[in-house]
């Protein structure tokens, strides 16, 4: 078992600290302002397109270094900042109550404030506004997304609320909630991570026991990732030290599952500090897996070729890997799934195709 | 809390045993009808919609009495019924192993059967055939859905390979997996199961003590409710005697989740048996509802007026509850989402609403 330090506060104890402190930071500025009898104002970073950039060093998109000022003095402006001082009143209150509510409840709550947004459209951007603001996260914040994070099996031991083991909770394992910061981790006893994209496969993994045979956590990752999930895996990544190994259809869309936990979405740019894990490895399916495992396909239709060439273009697939990848598989012009494997039989992926995956990587480290 | 009785074989085995005889019976059947020279044929009830009766007495959908023969003495036949056969005996050596495959993986696994499906429409088709066949449900076989189970919290307590308590699995609890059926419930305190649309409102009741303030299993059934979810519903409400509550948005989409899980499906008449629990009750939003609780809403779109006379036609609906209400929510011409109750703030729902819902649930008992 390697224990998980726990030297003072609790993971869970210093993200919160740290958000109360950043919203209230937030009301003091204004406060100041006014006692200064200045003109209130915040500062806003801009998430517009111009100002996401692809950090090489980091290997994720961040936001540059543009930003707007939300100022009373501005008559447009005034709405805007009143509505993000409410949000921010409303969040500091669910932090100190260790409370959450969804952007919808938000929303209806909002009806009482007097100050009401004209659509739910509105206050998320509010929301958005306030996370870029304080380099916070909206969970942080206390505002949930609807969407579960992925099933995770295997030996870890967590704090959520309770003490729970991962392969101690029945065959889905673990469900990732969208509060995994308010998660601690407490001891483990593997040595890395498999994520999958389906939970057929995820299935397979368990029955088949790869999580003792693997010594790894295995994450059923139900598609494309939750931002909870991303955020698991870059904090079992980042804090426990284990690496990170991604299988996925073998297709445009199993390849940016993957990118997305690696480097991260331009969407989210002000948050990728949180949820990309660029030591992430895509191990498969590669289009040289379909050929080496003369694996069954499908042909790549119009849309996957479209994809595929708007990906060699993107700054995150630029390294040799994908480069060669994805012209292999435009050349063979076929894609094929994670649970194609199964034509040798439902235990070959675990017998044969991981073992021979790890090992590439390990000689590769 | 009250210990689940136990006595004799576990539901697991009883469900393996029943199957596994299924499976064994169809084949001597076949090899029976060989050795007395008969050409072999086997029985398999219609699933078309003629043959799709809503059974008043049941209060769910049933297969009628039609059926055809598939017979090897008929050239169009005999390669249907030799997939049937290879993908029995695929199931009968799942079931004796306690595996599951993915119906993908059937798919896959099949290319070396030398019978092989053009696609996996027909290898689903094949499945489906021996479900109806044998009166058994494809989990029963070993044919797992892709998808997700529920999330369940509150304190039962079940024996999933190991035995776990969903009131201790952190705040997302316990997802149901594809193999409900090989799950046995142990022990429980609780008196009643509300299950809710939305994660939004299952976080919501798990976070305001709703599982203890109302003695009750939360069960957030993350819109449509999976197989498996009504399953878990249907095994609950008939093996532990509880009272099950669905509270939905208030709109026919909302009306129809709940439906599905009390009435069952027309396309699944085959499995409804299992799968459908009549005894659920609906217990808002209701258009009257939206009207006592003066809740937010929007006005209902054209989609929404189309579905909800639909709705009014079909046999499921045709009680006094349903048609006031449907008639009430086309007359107000407005819908609502559960979590709009937090105009009154987020802990209204669990304060006044659903104490007012059971109150008047236990008057009318």
């Amino acid at each position: 078992m390697t224990k998980v330090k726990q030297e003072g506060k609790s993971h869970k104890e210093l993200r919160k600290e740290y958000t109360y402190n950043k919203l209230k930071g937030l009301g003091q500025e204004i406060i100041e302002d006014i006692e200064k009898n200045k003109v209130p104002n915040v500062r806003v970073p801009s998430r517009g397109t111009g100002n996401i950039v692809y950090d090489d060093a980091k290997r994720y998109y961040v936001l540059g270094d543009r930003y707007g000022r939300r100022s009373l003095g501005n008559v447009k402006q005034i709405r805007k900042l009143g509505q993000m001082v409410y949000v921010a009143n409303f969040c500091k209150d669910l932090v100190a109550r260790e409370k959450t509510a969804t952007i919808r409840e938000m929303y209806y709550v909002s009806e009482g404030w007097g100050i009401s947004f004209k659509s739910q459209q509105e206050s998320n951007i509010v929301g958005e506004d306030l996370e870029v603001t304080l380099g916070t996260t909206r969970e942080d914040l206390g505002l949930m997304p609807e969407e579960d994070g992925a099933s995770v099996y295997g030996d870890i031991t967590l704090l959520d609320e309770v003490e729970v083991n991962a392969s101690k909770m029945g065959k889905s394992g673990y469900t990732i909630s969208p509060t995994i910061d308010q998660v601690d981790f407490l001891d483990h006893n593997v040595d890395k991570v498999l994520a999958v994209e389906t939970m057929g496969m995820f299935h397979r993994l368990v029955q088949e026991n790869a999580h003792e045979r693997f010594n790894c956590l295995i994450v059923g990752l139900k598609g494309q990732a939750a931002r909870a999930t991303r955020r698991f895996i870059k904090r079992v990544n980042t804090e426990l030290d284990l690496p990170v190994y991604i299988c996925n259809d073998g297709d445009p869309w199993g390849f940016h599952i993957a990118q997305v936990i690696i480097s991260g979405s331009a969407k989210l740019a002000h948050v990728n500090h949180d949820l990309a894990t660029p030591d992430a490895k895509f191990i498969g399916v590669t289009a040289s897996d379909i050929i080496n495992y003369e694996l069954p396909t499908d042909k790549l239709k119009d849309v996957d070729v479209m994809r595929l060439k708007e990906l060699s273009k993107d700054p995150r697939y630029k390294t040799d890997f994908w480069q060669t990848e994805i012209k292999k598989m435009l050349k063979i012009g076929k894609k094929a799934e994670q649970q194609s494997f199964s034509k040798y039989g439902l235990e070959y992926v675990v017998d044969e195709y991981f073992p021979a995956k790890f090992e590439e990587m390990e000689n590769q480290a």
